[in-house]
């Protein structure tokens, strides 16, 4: 359980500084949005100016977060950069290069606030706390350590943070930790309702009509490893983006019984785009890797020429030996 | 917020009590099974006895629950009924008839608890809390009340009546309460992994596979209403059972824009059950009311004859009025 304080150190700089720059990872995810998103409006609410600097652009799922338009993107500078900021605050970047905006943040004293194992302690502060559920989790730490009182709006971000990061309290993170700031950020005004809406309930059709054109390819071999597969005429027939193929993988794991399942995508003629996904101790990113892709233990992924049945088959196999 | 502990009418009553028979109502959910389990437990570990008697059977989803075994199930009395109990416990049961048990359980005293709107106070001890977000939750502050420190079993009984109940935090009685009673039983040791895999990830192949059969029926008609349909055809062809359409409605219903969904699934050759789900304001009750059925505002349904394409029109119709 994750239940330490805002660190004083954190709190000084935060309260001393003037004028922040915020930046999260390359390809953001929920929580690096909800986090510099919150962490930009608290620093506001003291009378601070703070700007936003993405990488990359905001993913639409997030844009509904008030004060996500406001997020600077891309590999320019905002203005008055670097003289007009006391320090750059960096969000979930274990390393400075994950920011995509390395030589030049170095520019700036760096605030490192991340909640990841190996975090390289770059900053000129640093605080890392593994076992937090969210690094937005930190970010309403950081405002109980600053006396803050959340708006609406912040509170939102914040708990979408805790959502995206804990798969909506399913994951191993969805600690006592979490589930506390979920209720006080409800509290303070967060609405479950619309984050779920926002990220459960607003599909597009042709993500629908995708997970119905494979659901028909499922396979099931012996009684631990299922398959499916779109090819490209199934992706052309319903109009899908490549977007669209987030979360189908899930409907083939959700099986009783079911501990590894892979995904083959056909992206040209004879190559596929294979996603594994597998539950508890079963390995697979151990298989991406020998076939020159990559991942975690328990979602991976690697590129390979087809044809179709041949590259199934011999997913099954590596599927099966990593399995026993 | 329902921060209100629990009467000491009610603790006094429990705590005065040897031997108690729990019930909640017929065709029990996540939160019959799972508070009348939890308060079982709570009870014995006070060195009471505690027979839960349930009119139906647990459904097989949480028949995983420690205890869930040892239910009495049926018409008849558990043995020692009426004489060797002090008092039955009523959970989540607005009317005693909603037990299925009612001439019988009049025998005993009643300890009414519940969280249902309309509830009669049918009891000699009666607690109505409708603010609570699940049955569950005001059980774990009748733990508190008793000061009783739970087993991991006993969280989880309770934890997953918050799950059920709330949709997994996604409707709105995910209230501070709720996340504040999760933080304490995920504390207490309820395994949030564990309890979303037996609800999430425990699908039956069918199942999966009958959504398979359905989404490529989907229609939008406009960009507000959507409809699908099950014919018997397709469920014979994956051997599906009645349990596995559950939930299937969720998957039109998620998609952008839409705000009424039809499923439409063949019961005999002529015949169709429909069921019906909104969003927000939208109410599908009147349409089922109008066509001899029921429900409530968002999640409604009712039986109607066939032909599929003209009832379908039909359906569609009347969701767009009731969008109006």
């Amino acid at each position: 359980m994750s239940t330490t304080k805002a660190p004083e150190e954190l709190l000084k700089s935060l309260r001393t500084g003037h004028r922040f720059l915020l930046t999260s990872h390359m390809n953001p995810d929920g929580d690096a949005v909800g986090s510099s998103v919150g962490l930009a409006r608290i620093l506001r609410s003291l009378g601070k100016g703070a700007v936003v600097w993405s990488h990359d652009e905001v993913p639409k799922l997030y844009r509904r977060l008030a004060g996500s338009d406001r997020i600077h993107v891309g590999d320019s500078p905002p203005s008055g950069f670097p003289e007009s900021f006391d320090a750059v605050i960096t969000l979930e970047c274990p390393s400075l290069d994950r920011s995509g905006l390395e030589s030049m943040l170095k520019e700036l004293p760096i605030i490192n606030i991340d909640h990841h194992l190996g975090n390289e302690h770059y900053g000129v502060v640093n605080w890392v706390d593994t076992a937090a559920p969210s690094l937005g989790e930190m970010i309403y730490r950081t405002a109980r350590g600053l006396m803050v009182e959340l708006d609406q709006d912040t509170a939102t971000a914040l708990y979408l943070t805790l959502i995206t990061d804990t798969g909506g309290f399913r994951y191993s993170n969805s600690t006592p930790a979490a589930f506390e700031a979920a209720a006080a950020l409800v509290n303070e005004g967060a609405q479950p309702t619309q984050v779920a809406q926002w990220l459960y309930e607003s599909q597009p059709e042709s993500a629908i009509r995708l997970l119905g054109e494979m659901l028909p390819t499922l396979e099931i071999h012996g009684e631990r490893v299922a398959t499916t597969y779109i090819s490209s005429e199934m992706f052309e027939r319903v109009a899908a983006n490549t977007s669209d193929t987030e979360g189908l993988i899930d409907h083939p794991r959700s099986i009783a019984g079911v501990e590894a399942v892979a995904l083959l995508r056909q992206v040209d003629e004879n190559q596929f785009k294979v996603s594994l996904r597998s539950r508890g101790e079963v390995d697979v990113e151990g298989i991406a890797r020998r076939n020159g892709g990559g991942g975690h233990r328990n979602a991976a992924g690697f590129l390979a020429q087809g044809p179709l049945e041949e590259l199934r088959q011999k997913v099954v196999t590596e599927l099966e030996e990593a399995l026993d």
